[in-house]
This record gives structure tokens, C-alpha cells and sequence, in this order.
């Protein structure tokens, strides 16, 4: 909040607004360490139902103290929701920025997992059960799609974060009357006499549009095309990026806990959760984290988009539930983003386990290619009927499908036994699989492409330029 | 559904895997009126947990009917899921082409509106109290900005819309497996003798790749990078859009709905709700309409994100949570467009009563701006000071502001009681209004550009190429 | 909503506000077989912004047709929302009743499950992993556990549904006027002079609390304190209790989707879904549609909630906000009973395989009890490090933890390989289940009472007084 | 945390399992205040995915320094998740006991409003237009019944909050296991020779089920029926109690709002918020935060139903889901309730704007009560038609309906002018809602009774039996 009030008066000042020294003076009053208590202020809030108020009257009385000439330029012309909106946006930035670098550490993670196995055979399992073999390098593949297309999308939303100004109901018009009344003031400095004077003039319509984008300039965030006080795109669409994120992130994760459980074990976390109770259990802790958090978000995320239907020129309500939600929403998002780069970076891939359970099903989990292979020789009904019979003669007398089929007379001169081991072996029927992978990680996302000019980071800027 | 299984046909006849006869019948039997009973498939679907199994029982006995060596080549390769989703593709593109139509038809509207009433001046209103005033042009063209913003975000994801074909487990690996033994069968034909043959060769990854193209093609849908059964990114994404358009819907509603009370009056709906125990009462009933299920699909969007987290090959569940959702969720936003395009092209304004509310404070409106005006003359806190002292008197005497600051000895030689006058007139005071107005209908929208080339409307091309 | 109509006009009969030939006349039009058309009166619907406006007026027509005099009864005193709500409740008492005895034939099921498995050991697992053991029976006792409290909520829920009846505000008001008007056109019948007549005068207040009684009991609803046009308890508590129910059988079918996996293959729904690709496959289809079903009603029920913050005497959004969305959820809940009842009755339980897979972590399971058994002979901090020792060697060398154990010479006089074996045997470690298992069966429920005197079904009432 | 650590161990030593010296010597180190870093827990809590691991690894060492054999029983026998849960229904306890106690204030507030106002009348808005009068007083009766109910709602919930205490997998094992080795150690402790020994044995299995009571004696909360790790069931009912207390708030937020607007002005918040822009400002700022918070509380309702499908005896990710989400809709939730009471003790009622606004339409209020007058006298077609047409000509013209309606000729013979005036009086037009309001506030709630032995509140016996 302090960073906008002071990048307020500085957007003031190179267009004439305000002296440079009062934009020096706030900016110093605002870079005070430990000048301004949080507590206090989150108490004091309440009473006007937002934080900007107590702000700007402990920032009023730190510039005047020292300057009080300064101390009139303070938030001048501007409202609450103009400096709260644009401390969240660059409360944003910043965090984005942060969760963008965590998610490149997750996609250079999951992009050498996809590229080391792209060819290691596992059961592919649908609705719980073994399907048909797939690979761990199209599993791999597929995060690491879901989550740069998550990073392609939340980065184009950066790009976009908007700084906001508007005034009392988003019409800029303070601003322009203080700018008349600052030619005015110069005007008429040496003349007492205002009898027959007209009314003081209001600075040009097209000055308050210079300063939004001074304003956006100072603070690294995007220039707004209307101030956006009850137009909150900026907030619903971080909020929908956000929730992707989760949800690639979500995928991840539940895809390590299914491959980590006990009987499966085909991955585990290099630094397994440990379990008070017993000493030997290893938790997928760090999955664990994610899933949970990724049950979180996309609730955060609807009740963002529900604040687009605002009423008034600022409604009473809808902006107040944005305030905690998208907090939480880009704390656990960006806590799932760093939590995961680890969980990534320490996965322990078991081909051994992979291996041994593509034969759980004792060769059913080749059925289908069985039947393809059957269907030109003996008719697709036929194909079918043959080795779905075999399989439930398999499944009852816990025998492989392969040595059932190899004794069914249905067969004979149709395939020979060679042939029936050759198609039914998993590692040579991973379809395009290898294909796939190499596609998916050249073509990595579907998101559109973030707008052309990405503004920097607000945090570098507003620190170089920052108090003396 | 049946688009599906023709297009999966047609496009392996396009590749030599299917005899174009095959194609030819089952697109036949596919398009035969009244064949296929919802209800009966509906009731048979429970069963296995999907639709898409009996549908293919009942196709591929209607094509056997007339030609049994084609039914063979029903759904060949494919799993229920790439049919299903297939089909919620091409259902969501006729939805959303609809709902861009009529998103068209608001945002026109809304045009005429912010052209019209540029600078017709009315109250700005936040926390439900006059602040300062504004133009009813900027209300609209704030509406404009947010329906042609959420009509892009649409339009992008309406383009990236892709087919589904992945096969059983998304690798792909029957295609190639029907492909290798398509060849297979050709070039055995003349031999009977397999004793020594090798096992029947796979058709090469490309052929798979080729095929999920042909068949995007065929769909009218965009081609996906990879199979996206468990990478749900484009339902996601749908579910996003459809919530920004709800929004902004909801902020047009939720505006109507203010401006139509009963006190305010500044708009009334051309043909308000009748009531059946009042007979003169004119209620909002597009604009109640619309704001009832704007609270409606932020929820919905929630399940759709939070469908990305979906283990396995095939979740067991998080797929089947969006089938409803998705459904409900089209239909809402698209009622909610349809209701919205009636509301816009009726929507009497009444600037004669946006001209007497503004009356409503006594002047106090426009403080404001006296203070700006008085602020070089006085001094900041001072000239808070005497207008806030002004204010709380003419609240208690029921006063108009500017009568009691013209009786105030502290503004003697600061401001003429005709400045006064001049200085708070709101129709002189909209900032920035008019010139935010022509730049917002000129720039629209923030929402980032759709991918280059959108993909035709899947109805026309299977209609147009449809069953004789 | 046609009962609702008949209801009310009997209920004014029953009281001397209407005469009974009225009443008879309005329940005769409205029993007509196929004389009101759902589609037309929903086309009709959008006007008004509800369906009961065109109703009235299909009704009042119907009447009219047969006695003229009758048709001025039609709806007297009501508003809309008197209907629709009325309508809902009861449409709600039909759906839940279904779903009451759905619950009570899944809790039978379980009952007999947690009976007759008390003292089946399986492996009890926690974050994905093999804690210790437990029993199936204390896992289908939770479930049991958490269907009769959902049943039980719905009951109390059920119970308390009420009628609503208000008038155009909620008070009353014109019901009054028409019991007021009816005396006095009994009084002044003969006489055409009113020149220095008083006003018609209102009948009693406590005449329109006798007719929401009446009109209560007719429907067999309950009878509300208030009317609840803007107290909207009845419905977000129906969500609630809606989404109990939905999360108690989630509960059953997250457990059934894990204990089917092909790896852990404990259980089998017993008529699995079949697979269009993969002729083997027989998926947990059950299990899968509740999974599904049950992350849909939470979002729901958060929509319901919502909706009590609502404005006015009639809400201009939150009350259609309701209409879908609580007709899904019941849909949804109810959907999930009946699929649930299947599930139990046909679920097969592998005690054998549930044996082998205890056998999972070559005896690691039992750490626990080993610590506890040697913490007093070795104190605790040693008995843990020996167990932990032991069992990462038992890790890495893929051995048995007994085995490593009995070499282990730091427990040489502590405990002899006999007790070991017998500490380690997962049948004997199974701690209070059968305890609690006996405990929960017999207290099944931690909700509240319902209502001492639940309301008939209305079905029931009002076809049994129906029209003849 | 630390007080379901020190319960558990005085439970225990409470039933001959641990030394009381253990327990003193625990709950001594549990008391130093300033022992334990939450910062540092924190940050060592995300290795193993929950805080209680470093916790428990802390308390030990405390407890070691000053009594090394006590630190052998901290936390002997429990998995962290027990000492979480109880935990976070410590929390709870203490938040909804505070909760409880704003909305008495709230109620108090209230009962004062509807008995102060039981006959003022206002107009009553539907769909928000004026429908027909009622009074404020049956407003604030509603809002009474809401709060009651959800207090009631509440304080059931509140008396039910269960201790957790089921040990690894919930079987209670360990705590039987400890059991008989404490017995086994004191039968043994005299002699070495445990070659041929039987296996120690396990404590009896009620001994686990009084420890579980003797624990929840000790917390204060109640006794579970079952381990309730994976049945959810206190968290969900506790979400939904706070979902129904926020909407309660939300509505009456909701109506202040409306009533509030600056041209409505019925209501006035006592100490309305000020403005940064325009000092004569007076927001509503206690409703907006109010509505604001309404907004958020029922998504994360939907959060904690959906934990209900927990898998397994602990789930990977819908436990976790629930923390940072009940403790956000407990603040919220409670900060609405404390805020309520600052709304309803400061709310200033104008009966004067009351009278004023009903005359907004004119008379077209009364129209209801006209067509009830005139409905016996000129059948109630005509009644509509008469009253229909003079008020559009009313409407056209401006002018008061009475007026139209005095000089129409339909109307001659059926009312004078002087009962015209005397049906048109809003005054005399409540309807029942005195009588209604009577019966609301002697009846306040429809939630079920809570448990008939409400647990103390656990604080309170926490610290007095505290660390001497």
C-alpha cells in the first residue's frame, strides 16, 4: 500500500502535479522502517471496513512532520480501493513471479523424468484397473504439459496484473480537478481579488488518462484500459489461473500416491514423511500436501469469479470476499508449486516394481492386443468371444492368459504360440507412446500466449527507485 | 456420439484402415432417424458407467443389419472415453458458438447504450451511498468492456475445443495394432501357413498420430496435443470462460437490478415480470433471471478445476463429476446470454430521474470536488475541515450544502458563492467519463487473443458431409 | 405446484373463506390428465421470471371453463412464491422419502457386512502406506457409522419441511383482506347502499395463522413459525443434510475404489462395469458413478447456503439461484443411494487376498506392536531404534523383519523368536475393533433428533384426497 | 496441541497406565511458557506433513531434561492425527464459544428491534420493487429467527465436538499393546528367564474404550462412538452450522444494505464508515464486511462436506484440506458475529423515511387490498382490470392511484371515496405480521435440540487443572 501511495505522488510530480519534493518527502515518510504497525492497523481498519484509511492518516502525519507542505499531496485525489487494489496486484506479482520460477523447477524436473523413462513400460489403469501398458514417459509427459500450460497461462495473467485508479467511482475526476485547481492556484497567486473570477477550471480529461499510465509506469503493473473498481477480470482470471495450477499440480500428486501405495510402489519420495507411531512407515508426505491444497483452491477460485457480479461503482461486499480468498488462494497455490519442485526433484522411479506388476493380471492386461491381432483372421466377434473366454478361464483357475490360449483349439492356425508370446509381451505394445512424449515436450501447452509487453517485476523496480 | 464413432471411421478410411464402404454404412446406420433410444441408453448406461457401451452395442447391430463385414469397424481402437468426450466437444462447441452469438447481440447493445448516453450524468454509488457522480456511458461501457472481454476469452477457448482419441489407456496402441494387422492380413492373404510367421507387426507411431489429426479433422475440433483423458485442461478452461461470461452478465444484473428499484428508478426493463398478486407491479425479471445463475456457475466451474486432479489413465470419478457439471453450466450461461441480449435491447434509461437522484445529498455529492477547489486556496486539512463542518450541518438542517457554505464566514474571500455554484454542478464534474468511454469501446477487451486458426463449426461439416 | 393450488383453496374452504363447490372445482381442473403442458408453461415462465404466473393462469382458465364462480378462488391471497416454494418442499418430502429408504437399505447391508466380517484382519492404511492392521469390520462399521447419521439428519430435515404461505410480503396481508371482504359481502348482501358504509374491515389476524395451519396440513407439510420467503433455513439445510448424505456414501466408495485396485484386489463389486476395448476388464462402475456424484453435491449445498443472505421480502437472484441447483443435488444424492444399496448388496470380499497383502511389507506392519512390547523391557528410545534398525535392513535386503529380528542380538533375553512370532502375527493385533464394531452398531448416530412429530408423506395425503 | 498431549498422559495415568510422576513431569514441560517456537514447528512440520512430529519430538526432549523415564510415555500409544484433531476441536470449541456469545448479543439486539418496531411500517420489497407494506418490526423478527436458529444450530454442534483417539489405524492397538506390557512388565519384573514365555499379552480391549472416555473426560469434549479419522463427520456438521450462521449475518447485512442506500435511507449504521475521498460519506462499513464475509463461508462449507469421501484409515490430502479451511471459516464466521452485534446495538431506525418511501408508488402499494375490496363486489376479474387500468393511467399521469380510482366510473356504487382512503392506508395494512412477529420471538428456532449433556467448555478445565 505504501509503494502505491508513494508511486502516486511520483506519477503527480513528472507531470506537475505535485512538487518533487513532496513526492520525495512521502516516499522517504513511507520507506521508515518500522514506522507503521500492521496490528494497529488491522484494528483501526475495521472501523471504516478497509486498511487504507488508517494508513493514509499515519502516513499524513509522518510526512508532516517533516514537511507539511508534503503532507497535503498524500493519496490526493485518489480512494481507498485505488491503493488497496494496486498493493494486491503487486502483492501478486510478487507471488506469481515466485510461483512461475517454482513451476519452471517442476517442469525441468518432470521434463527429464518424461525423457529417462520414456520408454519404461507400466500398466496403464483406468477406473482403478489394469488397462492396457503404458509408459512412465508418457505419464511423465502428460505433467509436464498440464503443468507449463498452467505456467503459460498464470504468466500471460502476470503480464497483465493491472495497476488501478479511478478515484471516488472510478471517473478520475479528483484527479483532474486537483490538476485544474494547481494551474488555478499558479494563475492567480498574485491576485486576492476572486469576485467576479469564474469557477476554477479542471485540468484536460486526457491528463488524468497520463497519469493511469504514469501511475501503472511507477508501479511495474499493466495500464488499465478503464479503472477496474467493479470490472474484476484481473482478479477473476488470477483466480482461474490459479486453480489450474492447483489442478496440474493436483494431477501430479495423485497420480505419485496411487503409484507410491503399498502394494504398488512403483515411485516413492525421496524424503518420505515419517509417521510417529511407527518407525518403519514412509508417507508421501509432500503429495500428500499438494492433494490436500488441490482440494482447496478451485472453491478459492469460485468465489473470485462470483465477485465479478458487482453491483454499483463499488460494491459492498463482493470486493470485501476477494480479500483473504485470493491471499490464501496464491499462498496455497504457491506452497503446492514449491512443495512439488521438491517432490519432483527427489521422485524415485522403480522399473523393477513396473515390471512386476504389469503381470498382476497374468497376461489379461494384453487382451486387447490379442483381440486386434485375432480380429483379421477370425472376425472381430469372434476375436472377442475367444479371448474373453480364455481370460475368465484364466481368471478362475489363476492361470495365465497366454498358456490358456495357447490350449484353446479355436486358435490353431490362426496364431502360433511364438506369436501369442511376441504379441503379448507389454514392452513392445506401448502404442505411440514414445511418439507422444517426444511431441509433448516440443509443443509443451495449449494456454494462449501472454500479451506481448510483460511489465517488470514491481518489486525491483519500486526497490532501485526506492527511498534514498 | 455418433459424430464421434462416424468421424473415428471416416478418418481410418482416409488412412486405408477402413474400407470406405465400412464408413460409408456405419455413417448410414449412425444418421437412420429414431434409431437410438436416450432413454433406453440412458438406463443401460448405469451398468458399465457410461453411455458410450450401449450405444455401440446398438450401432454396431444396426450396421451388421445390413452390412456385417462393416460392423466390425465400429468404434475399432477407441474407448468409451475418447467417444464421450468427443461428443462433450462437439455439444460444447454448438453451445458456445450460440452463446458467442448472443454475447454479440449484449455487447451491441451495450455499444448503443455507452454511445448514447456518454454523458449522461448520474450518481456514482459505492457501499450504496452517493459518492461522486459519474455518466451512465461509463456504466455501460464498463459492461461493454467486461462482455467482449468474457466473448474473447470464449471465442479462444471455443478454438482450442479438441477432439478426444487415445484409445484404451491414451497410448494409441490399438490404432497401431489394427493398423499392423490391417497390413498383416493383406500380405497374408495368399498364404495359410503362420507356423513360422513372426508375430503381426504394430503400424508405425505416426500412422496413430496421422489418425488422431485425420479424425480431429473429420470432428471439426481443434487437434490435441496429446490424448487428454486425464489432462482436463479443456474442460477446465471451458468451465473458466463460462464463469468470466456469468460474471459479467451478473455485474450487468446486479446493476439493472440496483438502478430499477423502486426509489431509484433510473432504468426499467421493457417488458417487466408481471406479478400475480400485484397488478401493477413491473418487476426485473431478465435481470433476476441473470442474477440467479450468475451464483450458480462459479460453483460449477469449482468441480470442473477441480477435475484436472485425476489419477490413473481414466479417474475413477473426477471425470465423471464433470458430465452434469459441464452440461449445467453450458445451459445456465447460455440462458443467461439469451436473457441478457432481451434485457439490453429493452432497457428504457431515465435521465430525468438519474437527474433528480442526484439531488438526493443535498449537494453533498459534490463535496468532493469543493474540497479539491478550496484545497490550494485553504489549505488540505482546512478545507476538509470546513466542508465536513458544512456537511454535518446541512445533513441536520436538511440543508443544501452549497447554502450552507455560502453563509460560511471562513470561505469569505476564497471561493464566490457563483463559483460555488458553478463548481457544484455534477454535470460539470464526470473526470475522465467521456474520454474513458471512447477509449473502452475502442479497446476492448483484456482477454488474450485465440489461437491463429479457429477450427470450423463441427455441426455444419458432419452435416454437410453427413449421411445421404 | 397444482397441489399447492388445491391445497390452499381447501384449506380457505375448511375455514369459511371459500366455498367447498370452489374447492372441488379448482382440484377437479387441476387433476386433469394432461390438461397443464410443462413445456408451454416453461416457455411461458421466462416472462415473469417463474413458472407459477402461467400456471395461475392456465388454472384459472381450466376452472372457468366448468364453473365460472370458482375460477375467482384460484390462488386467492397467494404469491407465486407460495406455490413454487410449497411445490419444491413437496417435490422434496417425494425425493427424500426415496432416498430415506435408498440409506436404509445400504445401512442394512452394511450392518450385515461389519457383522460378518468383525474379525477379518486386514491391513489398515494410512497416507497410501501400511500403518497396522485392522478389520474389515470396523471399516464397513464406519461406514454404517456414517450412513445412519446422514439418514438420520435427513429424517430430522425431512420432518421439519414446511408449507410456505405469506402473500405478496410474507404477511399475510391480502389473505386477511379476502377473509374481511368475505363477511362483509355476507353482511351487505342485501343491501346496495354503501354511501356512508366503513371500509371493508380485514379479517382477524390470527384467521391467516388458522389458515397457514390449515394450509400446512393439507399438504402435509410442517407448519413454519415464520413464513420463510427470505429465512431460507429449510432449504440450505436440506443442502446440508444433502451433502452428509453425499459425503457418508463417498466415504463407502473412495474406500471400495482403493480395496478394488488391481494390485490390492480386496473386494469386487459384483456386477462390474464392463469395458467397450478391453474384454477382461470389470471396472468398480458403482463406486466410480458415487465418487463422481459425491464431488458434486458439496458445491451445491455451498450454493443453497449462499442463498440465505438475501435481501428484501423476496430476493432478486438468491431464490432462483436455488431452483436447479436443488433439484440436482437431490437428483445427485438420491441417484448415489440407489447405486449405493447395489453396491453393498453385490460387494465381494477377499478375505484371502486381504491375508496375502499383509504379507506386503514382510512384517514391517507389526513395528508398532513390536515397540511397544519391548519399550518396557528396553525402555523406549532403544526399543524404537532397535525396530527402526531392523527394519530398514529388512528394506534393503527385501527379508523378512522377524527374520532380521531373531538374529539381532540386541534382543537377546528380551524376547525369544516364539514370542516374536506370536507378537507378529496381524490376527492377534487388532486392538479394540471388535469392541467398537459392536459399540457402533448398536449407537449408530451422531445427529440430532428429527422433530417428535414427523409430517405424513404428502404423496400420499394428497392422492388419497385427491380429485376424484 | 500441547493440552491433548497432557490430557492423553493423565488419562492414562488415571487408568494405572502411566506413573502420575509421568504425567505431572509432562504437563509441567507442556506448561513452560515459551518453549515451544510455532515458527519453527512450522517450518519442520512440512518434512513429515504435520506438525505434531516436531512437537512430540520437542515435548520428549522437554520432558527428558528434568524426568527421562517420563519422557517414555509422551504421546504413548497416539498417532499424530489424534493429537491434531483434538486439537482443532480445542480451537473450535473455544472459537464457537465466543461465536455462541456475539450472536446472543446479536439476538438480543434484535428481539429489542422487532419489539420496538413490531408496528412501524415500511414497504415491503420483492424482486425489488414495492410489493405491499409490512412493518419493520416483522423484518427484524426474521432476523431473530435466523440468528436464534443458527445460534441453536451451533451450540448443538458445539456440545457434540468429540475428542480423536484411535491410535495408528484407528484400532486402539497400541493402547491395548502398552496396556499389557505394563501389566506383563510388573508380573515379570522379578525374574530374567522369558525363554519359554508366552507372548506378552494385550491389555483388555474395554481398557481402550475407557481410555478413549477417560481422554475426553479430560479435554472437555465429548466421547466419540468410533475413531473418527476417516468419518468426518464433526468437521462437515461443524462447517455447515458456520455456513448457516454466515448466511443468518448475510441476510441481515443483506437488507441493511438495501436499506441504507442513499436513497432508501431507512436504516443508518450507527458509526457508519468514513471515506479517504469524500469526507461526508457514511458507509455501511459493518454490513459490507458482514456481506463480504457471506460470501466466502459457504465455499469452504463445501471444502469440508467434500472431506467427508476420505479413503483409507487416514486420506492423502482431505484431511489436510481441512485445516487452513476451518480455521478460516471459524474466524470468519466469528468476526461476522462480533461485528453483528456492533451493527445491531448502533443500528438507527427512521420511521420517518419509512413513511416517506411508501408513498414512492403513489398508492400503487394498496393496490392489492383494492383488488381484495373490490373483488366481492365486482367479481375479481373486473376487481383486476379496474385497478389494473387506473393504476398505468395513474402511472402515465403521476398521479395518485386513489385519485384516478375516485373519478372512476366503474367504481360508483361499489366504494366511496372515504373507504377508498381508508383501504389505502398502509398503516392499516399488516397483515398478520404483528401476530407474527408475537410468535416468531416466543418460538425462535427450527434447528433440532442439541445433545442433552453439553461438554464444558475445555479451556476453562484445561487451565484450572493446569501445570501447578
Amino acid at each position: 500500500m505504501l509503494a502505491a501511495e508513494v508511486a502516486l505522488v511520483r506519477a503527480q510530480a513528472r507531470l506537475g502535479l505535485a512538487p518533487d519534493e513532496a513526492a520525495g518527502a512521502i516516499a522517504r515518510a513511507a520507506g521508515e522502517p518500522g514506522r507503521f504497525d500492521p496490528r494497529d492497523l488491522a484494528l483501526r481498519a475495521r472501523a471504516g471496513g478497509n486498511p487504507v484509511i488508517p494508513l493514509v492518516e499515519d502516513l499524513t502525519a509522518a510526512v508532516a512532520a517533516t514537511d507539511p507542505a508534503a503532507a497535503a499531496h498524500v493519496h490526493r485525489g485518489a480512494t481507498s480501493q485505488d491503493v488497496l487494489d494496486t498493493a494486491t496486484m503487486l502483492v501478486s506479482a510478487r507471488a506469481v513471479d515466485q510461483l512461475l520460477a517454482d513451476l519452471d523447477r517442476v517442469a525441468h524436473g518432470l521434463h527429464h523424468l518424461a525423457r529417462t523413462h520414456r520408454d519404461t513400460t507400466m500398466a496403464g489403469r483406468t477406473l482403478t484397473q489394469h488397462a492396457v501398458p503404458t509408459t512412465f514417459g508418457l505419464k511423465a509427459a502428460g505433467w509436464h504439459w498440464l503443468v507449463t500450460d498452467a505456467r503459460h497461462r498464470l504468466a500471460g495473467v502476470r503480464a497483465r496484473l493491472p495497476a488501478q485508479l479511478g478515484g471516488a467511482a472510478g471517473t478520475l475526476a479528483a484527479f483532474r480537478a486537483y490538476a485544474g485547481t494547481a494551474a488555478d492556484t499558479a494563475d492567480t497567486a498574485d491576485t486576492a481579488d476572486t469576485t467576479n473570477a469564474a469557477a476554477p477550471a479542471d485540468g484536460p480529461p486526457d491528463l488524468a488518462l497520463r497519469l493511469v499510465a504514469e501511475f501503472a509506469r511507477e508501479t511495474g503493473l499493466a495500464e488499465p484500459v478503464l479503472p477496474w473498481h467493479v470490472l474484476r477480470v484481473p482478479v477473476a482470471e488470477l483466480g482461474g489461473a490459479l486453480a489450474h495450477a492447483a489442478g496440474a499440480l493436483g494431477k501430479l500428486a495423485a497420480d505419485v500416491l496411487v503409484l507410491s501405495r503399498t502394494e504398488i510402489g512403483e515411485v516413492t519420495e525421496g524424503n518420505g514423511g515419517g509417521s510417529s507411531a511407527m518407525p518403519h512407515k514412509a508417507n508421501p508426505a509432500r503429495a500428500t500436501l499438494i492433494a490436500g491444497a488441490a482440494r482447496r483452491v478451485p472453491a478459492l477460485a469460485g468465489v473470485l469469479y462470483a465477485g465479478l457480479a458487482a453491483e454499483d461503482e463499488r460494491p459492498a461486499g463482493a470486493w470485501h470476499a476477494e480479500w483473504q480468498t485470493l491471499r490464501d488462494a496464491l499462498r496455497t497455490a504457491g506452497g503446492m508449486a514449491a512443495t512439488a519442485a521438491g517432490l519432483v526433484t527427489g521422485l524415485r522411479v522403480h522399473p523393477d516394481r513396473m515390471h512386476d506388476n504389469l503381470g498382476a493380471t497374468h497376461g489379461q492386461i494384453m487382451a486387447e492386443r490379442l483381440v486386434a491381432a485375432l480380429t483379421p483372421r477370425a472376425g472381430r466377434a469372434r476375436a472377442r468371444e475367444v479371448v474373453s473366454h480364455a481370460g475368465r478361464q484364466a481368471a478362475r483357475e489363476a492361470a495365465d492368459l497366454l498358456d490358456v490360449l495357447a490350449d484353446e483349439p479355436a486358435l490353431d492356425g490362426l496364431l502360433t504360440r511364438g506369436q501369442l508370446q511376441a504379441l503379448a509381451d507389454p514392452a513392445t505394445y506401448h502404442g505411440a507412446a514414445g511418439a507422444l512424449v517426444d511431441r509433448a515436450l516440443s509443443r509443451p501447452c495449449a494456454a494462449p500466449a501472454p500479451a506481448p509487453s510483460p511489465a517488470p517485476a514491481p518489486e525491483r523496480r519500486l526497490h532501485t527507485r526506492g527511498t534514498p
